[in-house]
């Protein structure tokens, strides 16, 4: 027998943890490994051999990470760049050194790239015995070949819940209003349309479609004119017909060259006040909380995640496993159901899956019933989540910070 | 036999509409008035006639109001001011109109004025059979004479919890992080201080004490030192010793002359960059979203604010019931635990109480246990919500935006 070891990367979201539980929940129920090493902050952490032992955990602590959000391996931005052979090579002699033969590792479209980045380097350099396998994750739900990205529908619902509180929050006066929600999505505008599931959104701006000033402030217009109020999600990455960000003043890149951005919100307000359109408009960015707020997960997406993380301990079973993400897509029919299956990584990697521009409505109206048809069954359901004393949520202590 | 009014006015609450459920389900109980009015947008809405009928709400509706955040009557910030009389007697006319004995007023403290100017206005006037009654709430907790303000806690669980989530979100990378969390509080610290019952709150900034960058920026630069990242939760109204806000730059004074606030955070975040103490730092404002949460309500909250209703109305069989506001203060004892009761309202009209300074500890590093066991109480208890078919929780369509 050997080992396997579990690891994550990328932005956290509410649900990832879950993908880690069904993993450790797998092999409890089936051992293939002797032991499951948690790999810490991804790639980066793995090449320090920050490992911890994750084989026994307590059917507790499994039902308690479920619920916890954010990266409780850690997580990396580290690019794990092909031409660099240094690195490949140590993490093939900590492998071995571990007796590791299957890596899980969560994560995007980058991540899934370091698992064929992996798989190819062991067929390049015919190193046997080795299997690495893709779990997917991201809240903006733009991974190729799948029907949704685990993480995401937890996100869809906080923000639409979070879309409908704050519209009734934004008409109590009889005053003129203007609420501007941010959402996240760099080049995808899912997490933006989510909001569109609350019934209450007047205007919604997303990243495929250039952003037209005119258009947009016409129509914000036309709202405030009829009912003194105007209720506007927009995506952080929207962007004009000649590329530039809204906010462009802020954008500066990271390390996988993605602008990171923010303001897209404080730029339609002060476009709107500058036109005198509304005498206030009030800008809320969900910012971290929208990817993070594991209290109101969807059950549907624990329940995947979780069954995500089964099928790739389970897969793994055969030793040509390899260079795959498991991914999972809708069956046709009335009562929404998925199936499990597995894809290349290659096929994930480094792709984006963008918002389907037939589900716009013209003039920032929102999106189509087809659109809100693929959305609202995501987000059924309310996990039984467990609160301390309290009454504040119980989340697993990071394993990162555990032993320092 | 005659009829009562009940309105609201000031900032919403997560749970201010439990306060009309419990008048309403009172009147039901005992239907000491034939008629229960909505007022539409507080006394700018009265003033206009614009009432609905409440006297008969189904109690599955009952039910779900307790669940609706914001105030679903709608609100105002029309300040009734004395030496308008032209107001009072116009409101007079309305209340004899409608047989209007008692009028239930929810809101804070410029609201209890209100109730307060009112009672004395009728006084003055020998205007009899009228009875005035506050109904106390506030995100602020900033209230005098009761232990805590209805909707302090249903705000500071959801602010408690965000905090926790987000430092997991924010500790993910090994990369240096500074978290800036900016909670509402004009005046008053209890919103921001709520968070430390999330036990992960490295610095807390207060407005009960005038701000010292230096000191600030040193503890700061500690935790930077030590582990690379920091966790700030920073109130919006922080000012310096000569009264300055910290977002000075942005201050425009409301309808009643309070300065309308915003951007503590970023002032932080910009002074932490500029002093080179970190080369990242993140801002999550909670604006709106704070109080208007109410998929995570504090039982204890929802209960006491559903009594307060109830308790305004069974008092206010007494017709010399008036000038009066209920209130709850906490029994002694090991149980948490409240007692009902009343006060002046003119004991509670313009003031407010502030975190108290000798909860604070020194050098930004949080507040006392004895302010954690004052706040920790509050927060107990997850309401069973109602969810729709679509997985998003049902709130009423705001009786303001009936009919129209």
């Amino acid at each position: 027998m050997a080992n396997c070891l579990v690891a994550q990367s990328g932005g956290p979201t509410s649900v990832i943890n879950a993908t880690v539980a069904g993993i450790v929940k797998a092999n409890q129920l089936n051992p293939i490994y002797d032991t499951v090493y948690g790999g810490l902050h991804g790639v980066e952490g793995i090449l320090s051999e920050m490992f911890v032992d994750l084989t026994d955990m307590s059917d507790f602590e499994n039902k308690v990470l479920r619920q916890t959000p954010s990266s409780a391996l850690g997580s990396c931005r580290y690019k794990l760049l092909r031409e660099n052979e240094e690195d490949f090579k140590r993490l093939f002699e900590i492998f071995a050194k571990y007796d590791i033969r299957t890596v899980f590792y969560t994560g995007g479209n980058d991540s899934m790239d370091t698992v064929y980045a992996l798989t190819q380097y062991a067929e390049k350099n015919n190193l046997e015995g080795f299997q690495f396998v893709g779990c997917p994750k991201t809240v903006d739900n733009d991974l190729m070949v799948m029907d949704h990205s685990p993480g995401y529908a937890s996100a869809a619902k906080f923000i639409a819940t979070t879309a409908y509180q704050t519209w009734l929050d934004s008409t109590v006066y009889t005053r003129q209003d203007v609420f501007i929600l941010e959402a996240m999505g760099r080049d995808a505008g899912w997490l933006a349309a989510s909001a569109c599931a609350s019934g209450i959104v007047d205007v919604l701006v997303l990243p495929e479609q250039p952003f037209d000033k005119e258009n947009f402030l016409k129509v914000v217009k036309k709202h405030v004119d009829e009912k003194n109020k105007c209720y506007i999600v927009v995506s952080e990455g929207v962007r004009y017909e000649d590329g530039t960000y809204l906010s462009a003043q802020e954008s500066k890149n990271d390390t996988f060259g993605h602008a990171v951005l923010g303001g897209s919100g404080a730029a339609l307000r002060d476009m709107i006040l500058d036109a005198g359109i509304s005498e206030r408009a009030k800008v809320q960015d969900l910012s971290n909380a929208q990817r993070s707020h594991a209290t109101e997960q969807s059950k549907v997406d624990v329940e995947e995640s979780f069954n995500l993380g089964m099928s790739a301990h389970m897969r793994s079973v055969d030793p040509s496993f390899t260079g795959k993400t498991v991914i999972l897509n809708r069956v046709e029919g009335d009562d929404y159901d998925v199936v499990y299956s597995a894809t290349d990584s290659s096929n994930i990697a480094n792709h984006v899956k963008h918002f389907p521009t037939e589900w716009i409505l013209p003039d920032y109206a929102g999106i189509t019933d087809e659109a809100l048809a693929y959305i609202e069954p995501l987000l059924v359901g309310i996990p039984e989540i467990i609160y301390d004393e309290k009454g504040l949520p119980v989340h697993v202590t990071p394993y990162y910070m555990r032993n320092k």
